[in-house]
């Protein structure tokens, strides 16, 4: 939608104010206008106390406390209009302004129109508060360079060498169309409704512009992002992300997760990197398997999620414990001792990831799994050799099927009104 | 699980129960037990406070307020053994008045039995409370025969004839892999996981008896049951279900909704049949549509749900009115008119549906709609002949494709701690 319609259209509503409180619709200089008692409820500011800020140095929905709820969009850029990509980007950032503080997508609203032209809100959200909803942005490999080779958007030399594309992982067993992506969106809110919303507006907003090449919904976060959220439970049934960066240590976001000056192109400065990985979980097999394989496997107890041989959850795994037998209680093979960062030289990521059951297979079993999300400052140095140890030696790869794959450079924060999405990439 | 394996692990558990606090493993009597203190805390007791009643004359989830979550499974049954059929619906009875009172799935639970052994539950929702689930079970027409003919297990004479098969519908697009099932359970929860765990752990205790042949997550219910609920919007944005049958409608309850005495055989008496519709919403095409068009399809206004020509939602639409230029102000062919039960010998169902986005369709679109669930007294003159009126004359046909479907006869409650699900028709 450009400027000139949306002005239209709300020179329009404003000379349609005269008539608030008349129920239903009002013919009002030839055109039917909505009166302002229909608009989004939210609007009144009732939305604000559960709203998250959309703007700072850092994007939100990084480091915020994880939301309950996830639907995470990959888009193919279908023009080739680089003016028509930023034109996008700038709606697509005034659009997340107001939704993450639980207004409509559009200054209109889903009601405040006239009857001949589309909502520029679809209206599903109306009523519904803010719901802690964040919109996180980034760009894919694909969008510096498609897959012919081509700097469709003359942005090719901006590529940070840490975007890399991901290897094949041992095992791995990545469906194309459900991976990669130019850009993707991740919104995650504690209503699914809300969250829902977001994406199919800015969809509806890219029309012409980009197409969903893969979205996914989530529940039940898997990780705790800052150290007074419990640690849930993944489909395996243990407690998962213990051990996460978390948003109170500063120090260590600052090594490990945001993009610091010199670290490559200033445009990333602030920013992180996302690697997104699809694992569907065999959890019929693992729901066959016995509890002691499956605290072996994890490296940890299922009930307390106190590494094997300790007492509490949070205790340091001791991965030198032998048992009286010789062999170490916390198997050379388990998740905890080859995930752990002494194990990785150190690599750390700041995971977010979701539960997932997308219907059945078609044989018989469920399918669900884990949609892992690791944000980090460089893949290189962690999401890529951790993964490579995973791939090759973990016990746990018995039950699991890496299905999707995808990487994103998520820029930093918007840090003003005329700042907008991927400005320091294309300004 | 048969009950001799349960004993036996529970008298180890039991026998453990003496080195309660001592965390992680200990050996007692040759065998390695987890810990009281470890089990499932809901089982302490704090769950009570938001769990359904599983017991009663008619099965919870159908009067239910209305939940925000879904998770909807249909199976096979694979097996031809009646005993062993009945033997699981025992099992799982068992466990659905376990899980709807926010315990774990078995007597021993995720982490109280002996590492030698699975659990006999999967651990994901330990720490949730019971969240509201509701467990409701109905049986497929090819549960009475299957799709050879064959009465596997004879109960072929006591298939009701209310029961249909349902007919191809005008435009129907279903597709046969995900429609249809011998058994349907209905898992509705105010938070995912829980409805998720309770339909894993149903299917991980019919290993070998059943296989899942669909399931479908939904949230964002997109009816109300009780007057005290408001009406949520679908994915068309609009209020839905604002003349749905309510809980305290006791009068047309036993009129259009609990199967009476004589209506068939004697087992139904105090079930209901459901009707199970996957309608994908091609929401991308109603997004481009006006506001005016998109009201004139429902016919309702869009912003306070209430029908065209009325001032508030739960006006009885005016079907008379005509427009001063002679048109009726709800048009003919509107959703409104058509699924109006003057306009379907007054047809009337309980419906309680629910959003639901299923990634995307791989053309650049989200895959979304609405689940369709509608319970009533006889598919016959309810479902069959409105979705009749729907498919041939609605308006809104142009944005909904009906890609699944199901019908099952839902049994009267279970009413005794030896009753089970199905008990009326099996016993």
């Amino acid at each position: 939608m450009t400027e000139s319609t949306v002005s239209r259209r709300r020179a329009i509503a404003l000379a349609g104010a005269g008539v608030a409180g008349i129920a239903g619709a009002a013919a009002v200089g030839g055109a039917v206008v909505r009166t302002a008692e229909q608009s989004h409820p939210a609007q009144a500011g009732a939305a604000a106390a559960d709203a998250i800020a959309f703007t700072g140095a850092h994007q939100a929905g990084i480091v915020t406390p994880a939301q309950d709820r996830l639907h995470f969009v990959a888009f193919d850029v279908v023009t080739k209009d680089r003016a028509r990509l930023v034109r996008m980007l700038k709606d697509w950032t005034a659009a997340a302004a107001r939704l993450t503080a639980g207004r409509d997508a559009g200054e209109i609203g889903a009601v405040g129109g006239i009857l001949e032209a589309p909502p520029d809100d679809t209206g599903e959200a109306i009523g519904l508060p803010a719901s802690g909803l964040t919109l996180t942005v980034g760009f894919g490999p694909t969008l510096f360079r498609d897959a012919a080779g081509k700097d469709r958007f003359g942005i090719a030399a901006q590529r940070p060498a840490a975007l890399v594309d991901l290897p094949h992982f041992p095992g791995d067993l990545i469906e194309a169309p459900i991976s990669g992506g130019d850009i993707c969106v991740q919104a995650c809110a504690n209503d699914p409704q809300v969250a829902v919303h977001a994406i199919r507006n800015l969809a509806r907003i890219g029309m012409g512009v980009v197409t969903v090449r893969w979205s996914q919904l989530g529940f039940g976060r898997t990780s705790s992002t800052t150290r007074d959220q419990a640690t849930p439970r993944n489909m395996f049934g243990f407690k998962d992300g213990t051990a996460n960066l978390k948003a109170e240590e500063t120090d260590l976001l600052r090594d490990h997760l945001w993009v610091q000056p010199g670290d490559g192109p200033a445009w990333m400065t602030g920013g992180a990197y996302v690697v997104t990985r699809k694992v569907r979980m065999l959890i019929e097999t693992w729901d066959r398997t016995s509890l002691g394989e499956q605290e072996d496997i994890i490296g940890r107890t299922k009930g307390s999620g106190a590494p094997l041989g300790r007492a509490d959850e949070f205790d340091e795994p001791d991965l030198e414990a032998k048992r009286p037998d010789g062999e170490p209680v916390i198997a050379i093979d388990s998740h905890v001792r080859l995930a752990h960062p002494t194990q990785n030289s150190n690599a750390r990521m700041l995971r977010r990831g979701y539960n997932f059951v997308d219907g059945s297979d078609g044989l018989g079993r469920l399918n669900a799994g884990l949609f892992f999300i690791g944000y980090q400052r460089d893949p290189r140095t962690a999401f890529v050799p951790v993964q490579l140890n995973l791939a090759r030696h973990d016990a746990m790869n018995e039950y699991v099927r890496h299905v999707s794959s995808g990487i994103f450079a998520c820029p930093p924060g918007v840090t003003g009104a005329s700042d907008y999405w991927g400005s320091t990439l294309f300004a």
